[in-house]
């Protein structure tokens, strides 16, 4: 099997995703297709790259990972793709695969350069299309990444999810569950939000926020049946403090 | 074929679905994946129930029906399968199950129990990538239901979906075409409506509100172009008499 | 393979499209399925209409095309199919297929007649899943057109999507890239809209309007980072202008 998954941010009231399938279906008709989400802000690379993270390894071994968000279609940010141990990534080089590289292991880098696996002629606007979707279709039916580009050695890259601690010498490698045990508390504003939660329905009441592990492997700060961003004032790559409990 | 669908309140616009697809097909790759939709309002196990309902018979024997919309993941609520002459289906034990159970054959209800067939370690807050999924894919690659748990004989039941109608022995067995043939008019507030049309282009006008008896083989309370819920300031479960017309 | 195409304006909420292809899977277990979109704005003919138009090439040959945007289901309008030379596509007859057969060669029109091949009962409002899905599942396995109904000579078409130009000679056969290069620019209400770019990035900044040869290969009318129709105050179908600079 062949399988093949698509992260865009093109939306789902537009014929793009279904262009990109048709496509991929024309070139490799076994090939399975599943939609990671269409929904990402329109050109919001940080969280396609996030979201990518949290999907991927739900995934099994050999698929081919598409990302399609890409401010810079039709300039010369080039099309990559990444081969690890156990996944392909292809996407615009524009950090989207930054946090999935911080987290693979043997990654080799291609800078996808040979036209002949594109659709003819490229449009300037549509690469998902034109690029990204016939060559993951090429890999998928047993094309060999060496053929589809030239290795190159660096990519870009955002800043990594790493959290930056300062004071009480709270280092990364201790923010864990024990840090909360230990008194610590998370300040958003004036908010501190301290209590760690194993699930959302051991909530006292609606609107209560506390901290939970995420699925996704990441300490997530949320609140019961209410938005915890809306009800703390926090936005995207919100700065927080890590601090003893008053 | 095995045929799973799905059915949650995840939304498209993060990760959840497609993880739960990576799942599927990582344990059973033949599997076709059909998604039924995934814009339940959140945590609203009422309309989860009568949208499968509503949707189920569409498919073919044998087809594992998957149900998420799940407030209580983590807590000690159940999950379970409800084995029919026809179907499979998989959810949380919380009523989700209980309309198409009140219309299916021969069923037989087995509690989820043999974690040897979920993902591990199993999240607190995403049993639908790490107990639904897994359980439903083991399922459609040949696991027996006996094997997947333990056969139990209740499950938690909404309130059904049978008018209760009091007033000139209207019972529900007579609410029928007939019954608005011979004057009788539904009333909602000081709404009366009795016009039953066949389809919607037999309206006269835009806002013409009427009853049509609809895809799901409920009598359904439209409007021609617009929406009666909105022009009759009526909401989920809202209260209707069935009263002869004034 | 046999590739089925499903582009409505049912949504994705509630659980029509699960249904179309809950059928479909039925009657053609070994169909694959691919959604264009269901997000047309509800009976919006001529939306559904360019969309099909702007999708359909991007599907391999043979690919069955169903399109169901059905403002008088349950009325005598009548389904259809298109056969072309290289595409099959399905519909009501409604003028969604037009823009279609003005570019498809070899075309052959067929008034689906054989209620053999329908859901059986037909409900009257949800032909998407009685008639068009299971016209189109016995396609894909092997019915032959003929067998589904009967050939006829007309069916309806939307005004075709050729430009019409008044002054200055200017004729639709040269309305090409050249045009603008000659100093032509296009006039919505006080706005003159002149600047051909080849892809978003070459904009200096936000909420620049320009033209842009779309994926679909019309020209646009666009905005950096922002909505050109907003910025305009342009509407589906606004009359534009084609004039020389001023």
């Amino acid at each position: 099997m062949s399988l093949i998954t698509l992260l865009t941010d093109f939306g789902t009231s537009d014929y793009y995703v279904g262009a990109m399938k048709g496509v991929i279906l024309g070139i490799c008709p076994d090939a399975r297709i599943v939609d990671i989400t269409h929904e990402i802000p329109p050109q919001d690379i940080q969280t396609a790259a996030f979201t990518l993270l949290a999907a991927y390894k739900s995934f099994p071994k050999g698929t081919i990972h598409v990302a399609v968000v890409d401010p810079g279609v039709g300039s010369d940010r080039k099309p990559i793709l990444i081969q690890s141990r156990d996944y392909f990534f292809i996407a615009p080089d524009n950090g989207l695969l930054s946090f999935i590289a911080e987290n693979e292991k043997e990654t080799q880098v291609f800078h996808l350069t040979n036209e002949k696996y594109f659709n003819s002629p490229v449009s300037a606007t549509f690469h998902g299309r034109d690029v990204f979707a016939p060559v993951a279709a090429q890999l998928a039916c047993g094309v060999n990444p060496e053929e589809l580009g030239k290795a190159i050695n660096d990519f870009v890259r955002l800043q990594p999810l790493k959290p930056e601690i300062e004071g009480d010498n709270v280092s990364p490698s201790n923010l864990t569950e024990k840090m909360f045990e230990r008194g610590f508390v998370v300040k958003i504003g004036e908010h501190e939000i301290g209590k760690l939660q194993n699930f959302y329905a051991e909530a006292n009441a609606e609107g209560d926020i506390f901290i939970i592990e995420g699925s996704a492997s990441f300490f997530e700060i949320v609140s019961f049946k209410d938005s915890a961003a809306r009800l703390l004032g926090a936005k995207l790559l919100q700065e927080i403090a890590f601090v003893p409990k008053a």
